[in-house]
């Protein structure tokens, strides 16, 4: 016990989520070690303690785990074969990588569902090969077609008709073109999207955060805002965290996970995809949670009990996204008049450059009421212009 | 406008202020820079960007202000003629120079309240040579008897009665030789210190925190504890707060102030002394407040609108300092037990030796009700203990 606080986490990836961590451990002076490509990531532009490497780089992997007394990863798309093995040879990993192997992979993820009895929409799995005969099988006009690995932030996912889909056979569209092979699922129309964050600490203990709901753009596919709470009533809500809890439970790993939910219009509950680190539907836990998603992160990762998950305050959280027509160096337009507003907390992820739709920071707004946070939200979303400098 | 966020604020002074100054830029990724004499102060351990220098000497004074595009302060023991002249070639400091000569003379701290017309307990200066005559002549048995310069965290203030300062005078104690002379001031017992931070813009906009009730421990003369909300009716509350306005105000000067105020039984209110700077009994307004004072401050040197200072949740502060028996590498006991209670978020300051009455960090537990505010703290106060290595 005397020394958890000068023990020292290792994550692989140092984008935002790293430096968020980053920026919950800082008050108490954890130590961090990032690996990343380069220098100037998010959370290398804060952190002293850096490896520069690609995750997928066994030997960087091993050499970020001896600087590391625990290792963790805030994105899916690192080495697991490495992270495998030092876990045989007793480093403690969380989650545990045979998390990551099911996650990686949204085929094992979609049978992981099915094996654990947890409602999950139809599916089925098909390869480059056999996608146009299993799509012409398959029951309905519109579906949505997902890459098994690789794909990120909306990319690798899309919602087509068999017309669509056609034209993409035709043209021989390279998003039809994958050596991991495809999930072909139903499309459900008129869904509410919920997310609820799930914490298991290193004994065993476990606690949900109140569910999310998120609101997607269409354009870009990336959430456009979220609010907390979410609108379901109490029941269906409550039904999420219970869903949440179960398959995550059933990984059998302490960590922190984000488990994505489907609410139809029957309020039947299915689960979507887990990401098995913070995510962005819980950035609002920074402002508006006792502790948030990545102080519970910290605590996960030091073996300290689970923070207290409750909602104080009504939180809409909004991405700042790189605009279409923007490429290269910007600043925020209208910065003042959005500093005005009251319980706007903007979060800028240190990217020097913008390109379309890249994801360049966010901002929470929270208030008493979530009437009036919506307005502020509103106000600040049409202020916030990302200009070319 | 375009370069607000990436403007690079300099501070004098790299403690725990600067640290937790950081802490609330850091999501904007605000740039600073730092002077202190050793590398590893609490800033430093955070902010890649550090002069070493000692805080009196005019040359890294310049060094600073030459990396940075306002200057700051963290603490008042600085170099205020370097900064003075600073100024005069164009510089902005915040707050101006011109404060700082006031607050750091305790003697001139009092005149400006008289000249100001604010109300401050009677008091009266002399020099080493002439103290002796002046106790003498003192009204009062019990006195304050402070030196006009060079005090800080309650040293150099003590409480006396005439018996007590003859013992002093016999023993030559040191505590009575001092070059910069001595404030006798009115002792005021049964009163109530409270504390209000007052934030002034570079538009000369300017707002208070709720004022906020500070417990001191007797022994050390540090504070023990502080509630905010203060226990003391609304209305005298608001006098507070209209007092530490106006005072601030006649300073001329952007900056954020500690406005330290006694109210007597007859909730008479008067000015105890200014910090021109984020203050101990600020460090609640990071988990109570909207805009904490940390935040505050970095907009007003950025010259950003002031944020909303409203206090959103019943919120209790404890220092945690260097037990009386403990010296050098320390460890929290019960961290474990602590971290269980709902609420609570420890702040340490990455000092790495504990000596006794040491500010090592602080706790603030945040609560819907001050009653289960302050049942937690107890419960963390008394479960925190600081240990030996």
């Amino acid at each position: 016990m005397k020394e958890t606080l000068t023990k020292t986490i290792g994550i692989l990836g140092g984008g935002q989520l790293g430096k968020m961590l980053f920026e919950a451990g800082s008050p108490l002076n954890l130590n961090y070690v990032f690996l990343e490509k380069t220098a100037d990531c998010p959370a290398g532009l804060i952190n002293k303690n850096q490896i520069i490497g690609d995750l997928n780089d066994a030997d960087k992997v091993y050499e970020l785990a001896a600087k590391a007394d625990v290792v963790s990863y805030e994105i899916e798309h690192v080495n697991t074969n490495a992270l495998l093995k030092l876990e045989q040879e007793g480093k403690l990993i969380i989650p545990k990588p045979s998390v990551l192997q099911t996650i990686q992979d949204k085929g094992l993820q979609k049978a992981f569902y099915d094996a654990n009895g947890v409602a999950t929409l139809p599916f089925v799995l098909c390869t480059t090969e056999n996608l146009a005969e299993k799509v012409n099988e398959w029951p309905d006009d519109a579906f949505v077609l997902k890459h098994r690995t690789g794909g990120y932030d909306g990319k690798g996912v899309q919602v087509l008709n068999k017309a669509q889909f056609k034209k993409l056979v035709d043209n021989k569209d390279s998003s039809i073109q994958n050596p991991s092979g495809f999930v072909i699922e139903k499309y459900l129309d008129n869904v509410t999207e919920v997310s609820v964050i799930v914490a298991i600490g290193q004994s065993g203990d476990c606690i949900a955060y109140e569910p999310c709901e998120m609101v997607f753009d269409p354009k870009s596919n990336l959430m456009d805002y979220l609010i907390a709470p979410s609108h379901l009533a109490e029941a269906i809500q409550q039904n999420c965290k219970d869903i949440a809890l179960r398959v995550v439970k059933s990984f059998n790993s302490a960590g922190l996970f984000a488990v994505e939910l489907f609410v139809d219009e029957q309020n039947a509950v299915f689960v979507n995809e887990i990401a098995p680190r913070p995510h962005n539907s819980g950035h609002h836990t920074i402002e508006s949670c006792i502790t948030s998603q990545y102080e519970q992160l910290n605590r996960i990762l030091l073996g300290l009990p689970l923070g207290d998950t409750r909602l104080i305050n009504a939180a809409i959280t909004c991405n700042i996204v790189g605009p279409e027509n923007v490429q290269g160096a910007y600043y925020i337009d209208n910065l003042e008049e959005i500093m005005k507003l009251s319980g706007v907390y903007i979060h800028m992820y240190g990217k020097t450059t913008t390109s379309p739709f890249r994801k360049l920071g966010h901002f929470t707004v929270i208030n008493e009421t979530q009437e009036d946070a919506i307005a502020i939200m509103k106000k600040a979303k049409d202020l916030l212009v990302i200009k070319s400098k």
